[in-house]
């Protein structure tokens, strides 16, 4: 059971630039954090963007929906920013492609020591290997339907809406 | 949904004693490790024992299989050295106490950085959320039923034995 | 021996706001640096200011160089950022006040994993002990005389004007 | 000027062999630890063994001894266990070279996160830049002349013997 994972940024792939002191992307660090995990599943990872999800448009979305539903894998995993990760995954809910997609992100940049990204990489495999068809977010190792999740900005948790 | 966790010590929570050199076990460090993930999960842990899993005996294991009957949840995750897992699997999986109990550990204690823990940590979380009854192992982002589950003593990896 | 530590923020206290993805200044790291390097030296940290330097003003340094002139101890180390260490130093230098006073800071906050604070606190500690009176900038496991340093915008490096 | 920098082994380098969960020297991370320093110190690293330093016999400290003699550069930092670091300062100590020699070495491995290595190993490298033919212990952010130091085996710290 091959399992797809799509890259668009987000806090996960925040890095430190040491000459300006601000905080840009490069590469995704998902290949490394897999290896760290000691991972045998089997995954494809592939950057579709590497944004902050402020700045991720309908067209992303759009692409976003488009990749998932192109890919030949049923279970796909997407990394995201957490700002916005719940309209990406309205959106992914709404377009109903019959597949298990779980999007999943961090509130700590992977890079900064002491990152819940490793931990919520875990947690959004196994929920992709385990949940029926649908759009979910896994965060703070719970998992939540797309139609009902929302980010709390006061204590940066997720949470049902009702 | 309540979830129990029950510590039993393993390569997850070995320290080094900067006195002597040695490895050694003081406190389970799952507490810490569920707040660096930002774990908002209804969890409970409980330590039974703090052992290098070689170290294991039979009635070490009756007493995890007495635990985990007595708990109140139905899902409990337990901690514990990978060298003996698979026996310690099996034991629980003969009782069928018709719970949903996934085994899980570290190939890197979780204080030496560049740590397995987390990851497996969070995919276990997972699995016990969204697995039926039954006895697994959560190891390398995987998640084996455990009658059919082996530690590749060469690889270090968990595999199926068929 | 009394050495005292002066902190004014810079990169080597930058921490990561989870809520807003900004970086920003809480309390300083210095004394869980000394506690990190098992340090023994007798030394008394005192916080100035928590700032970027790039915002310091003259009346900032003024400050610096009050405190400092003010101090019991002859041997002062400064945590300082580094877009403007060799400002202040040279304020610090013209000065004259016939201590030792080494400045320090860092290309990578202490709290981001790989930074290199921890190596040049443990040097500037060791310059400020053995050097004669004077201004200097530990930056890079070297020392530079306030009159003779410079930093590398393009390297990030410090080195000698000539 | 030239740094010479001689690696013995010691905790410094001591890295954790997941596959049997023992502790084992693998390559010096002496090289790594000085690019995360950002080191623009002009130093040759060379390994003159690898060995936990209750194993170092008479003949591997001839070898020390030999090897400084030998060396083009008059300033020399060794990476040294802790457990006898005293005993090798001292037979450095008698053969009196002429040369400003500085021992390091480190509480808790580099690896294991929480280490003070990179702390050393910045004092030892301003130490050696700055102090007079002789041979010292630079550990806890001090240096002690050879004659004049011993380890303290229930805190784990260096201090004067007088």
């Amino acid at each position: 059971m091959a399992i797809r994972i799509f890259v668009t940024g987000g806090t996960f792939d925040k890095e430190y630039n040491e000459l300006d002191g601000r905080l840009l992307f490069k590469e995704t660090h998902v290949p490394e954090m897999l290896t760290l995990g000691r991972s045998k599943v089997d995954t494809v990872v592939a950057t579709l963007m590497m944004i902050d999800s402020l700045d991720m448009t309908a067209e992303d979305r759009d692409a976003i929906v488009r990749e998932c539903g192109r890919a030949q894998e049923d279970r796909i995993v997407i990394t995201h920013g957490t700002d916005t990760m719940e309209v990406t995954a309205a959106v992914l809910g709404r377009a109903a492609q019959g597949k298990t997609i779980v999007l999943t992100g961090a509130m700590i940049p992977y890079k900064f020591g002491s990152s819940d990204g490793l931990f919520n990489l875990g947690s959004a495999l196994a929920f992709v290997q385990t949940l029926p068809p649908g759009v979910y977010i896994a965060m703070n190792g719970r998992c939540f339907p797309w139609d009902n999740v929302q980010k709390n900005r006061r204590t940066g948790r997720f949470e049902e809406i009702r």
